[in-house]
């Protein structure tokens, strides 16, 4: 064990030794054929993520960057339908608003994305949807697959946020329609902070848009990018790729569906222990809707001070998250990305228990026995 | 000594390794005081290394990231008079364009810029200057400071590209009048590829356009870095960052003055070689522009074989760059950035005797004594 705290928030997540080590080699020339292996490694591995065959790339550059990319590349002075339910939602709204004529179609953060909507904004003419696939900031699972049906009858194009399921629940770009996916290397991957990766469809290059960003223009990283030589057009963040590559082996050798399974063991053994303290969950959840199975989010009791109750977990050496924005004081969050396993959510939910306690809020039942009944 | 190619390159080089280990460290959360004070290190000393008071900002991405960042923020319709004589001014001109109402203002690659028709653009209302301050794929350094006082004269903005000039030759924000300033992080500074900085002026500030792009949107980075705690506002790419902090740390150890003149020293070791060898050097330099201090551009004999000539190079451990573009083939470029020092320069200057001499080229001279002398 390190001293170093305990991230369990809904990424930045703890990194395997292995990559992390990888990130201490030497500069290597990033115009080579070493590069290019591993970067075409980090491609191959992350397509079967995406559940994709179409052409994806590693961007130097946070999620954030692979969103704009996204609605920068073929989303120009289009008419954009935004599904907003949490924060990321949001985001991908804000930025739809620099580049388009975009349309918020938001609920209560945590709560069913207003479909119907949808359909009247598809039918008026928005040429593009973007949606967040796993809301972490609510805890919410959105119903990427009929919202892909959706677009796609409606000849839209799909962008979709996946930045927190790809590597920790099931993706499928192709089946479901998903024009343009997009994945942060420190969620699910539990590869360092500053990589994200994008794919794009055959349907989405013949709509590209102009003028495009320069930095996160992907024709540009399509020409650069070839069966005989993989190649950044710009100079890539080397020692994140190297701990990338790492990462991706890592989950190739756990098996993807294995791999997703744990994901779903935890976050069903976080949410047992809600459960089992009496605290609901934030997300109001329907037929098409479900639980995050990477980021639970969890309603603060009454009267437990949020700063102070996470101040106690702190102290113990584990990390979780608040709200944000307005949800800030009114739930927690428990990440259960990448590589963490049942230790860490052991420990996880008995620090949470003991400060519920030592913050005021009397468990109605033992979290710590029912998560370890999920796990065991 | 590891067994790693030495890379001589114009970026990236090699690494101290203690700049290297700080990336194995574990995932922390980049909201946190810890990251804060990483971040303040880094701005600290880089501002020494710019010259600059101004606002400065560490940005995840490329230098080219943060070239866009500067045209971005504050070029958008504008008339930008764009100074090129190598790749790196021409980048500037592309990025220009997709922003602005762009004027190339061409010379030659490796010859004196057209500082005339920069006066005539100006008057005829041009509002923002682009410049690269050391061109590296030229070997050549423009005359900064003069540039800076004629974009002052008519009240134009000057955004500098001093991407291989910070931390290896002098850099005078400030006191020359550049506004928006850029370095990266694996040039002189010897710290991984994948982070740049750039630095703004109050003048620039008063000047932002609209609308911006959004990852690279500094008016983002301007409201999360606050003096009482400094963040990023998107996920920093944090292992380059605990990276970075060690590399300005050797750079204030070393001393910024000292560091300069042992570029300069370097740079001054591969020219004589050049010159033993009756190599031309490829600029045409006049009293306003130099040859660069931090890559050294070399003519190539008739009959020399590019490929060739670096592959015997490469055999011996070292990689040295070839011309880019239309010089692929005519120049070679030594680059003497960082932490390289006698050691790789004399090992550098041996290597590429000898293959000139294998590939047909009789020196004139002896330049690996020649370099010693200027080392010794």
């Amino acid at each position: 064990m390190e001293n170093e705290p305990l991230l369990m928030l809904p990424g930045p997540v703890p990194m395997p030794e292995r990559v992390r080590a990888a990130m201490m080699r030497q500069a290597i020339n990033h115009r080579g054929k070493e590069f290019s292996g591993v970067y075409a490694d980090c491609v191959r591995i992350l397509k079967a993520a995406f559940g994709t065959g179409n052409d994806l790339f590693v961007i130097s550059g946070s999620g954030t960057a692979a969103m704009e990319a996204a609605v920068g590349n073929f989303g120009r002075g289009r008419k954009i339908a935004c599904l907003v339910n949490g924060k990321f939602g949001e985001r991908l709204y804000k930025i739809s608003q620099r580049y388009g004529d975009a349309q918020e179609i938001a609920s209560e953060w945590g709560t069913p994305l207003d479909l119907g909507r949808l359909e009247e904004a598809l039918s008026s003419g928005a040429e593009m949807v973007t949606l967040v696939h796993n809301e972490t900031s609510a805890g919410i699972k959105n119903p990427a697959e009929k919202i892909g049906k959706i677009a796609r009858r409606h000849d839209a194009l799909l962008v979709m946020d996946a930045i927190t399921s790809v590597g920790g629940d099931e993706v499928r770009a192709d089946a479901w329609g998903a024009d343009v996916v997009v994945v942060g290397s420190q969620k699910c991957l539990a590869a360092p902070a500053g990589l994200s990766a994008i794919s794009v469809s055959t349907r989405a290059w013949e709509r590209m848009t102009e003028p495009r960003p320069f930095y996160l223009d992907l024709a540009a990283y399509r020409k650069s990018a070839t069966a005989k030589l993989m190649e950044t057009p710009y100079t890539p963040a080397v020692p994140l790729f190297m701990a990338l590559r790492e990462a991706c082996l890592i989950m190739e050798e756990e098996g993807l569906s294995e791999r997703i399974a744990r994901h779903r063991r935890m976050a069903d053994a976080v949410r047992a222990a809600a459960g089992a303290w009496g605290l609901p969950l934030f997300p109001k959840i329907d037929a098409d809707h479900a639980y995050s199975n990477t980021a639970t989010a969890i309603m603060l009791p009454p009267g437990v001070e949020d700063a102070g109750f996470r101040g106690t977990v702190k102290k113990m050496g584990i990390e979780i998250a608040g709200g944000q924005d307005h949800l800030k004081g009114k739930i927690f969050r428990i990440g259960s990305m990448g590589a963490v396993s049942a230790p860490e959510i052991l420990a996880t939910i008995a620090a949470v228990q003991y400060s519920l306690k030592v913050h005021g809020y009397q468990v109605k039942g033992d979290g710590v026995m029912e998560a370890a009944g999920v796990l065991g």
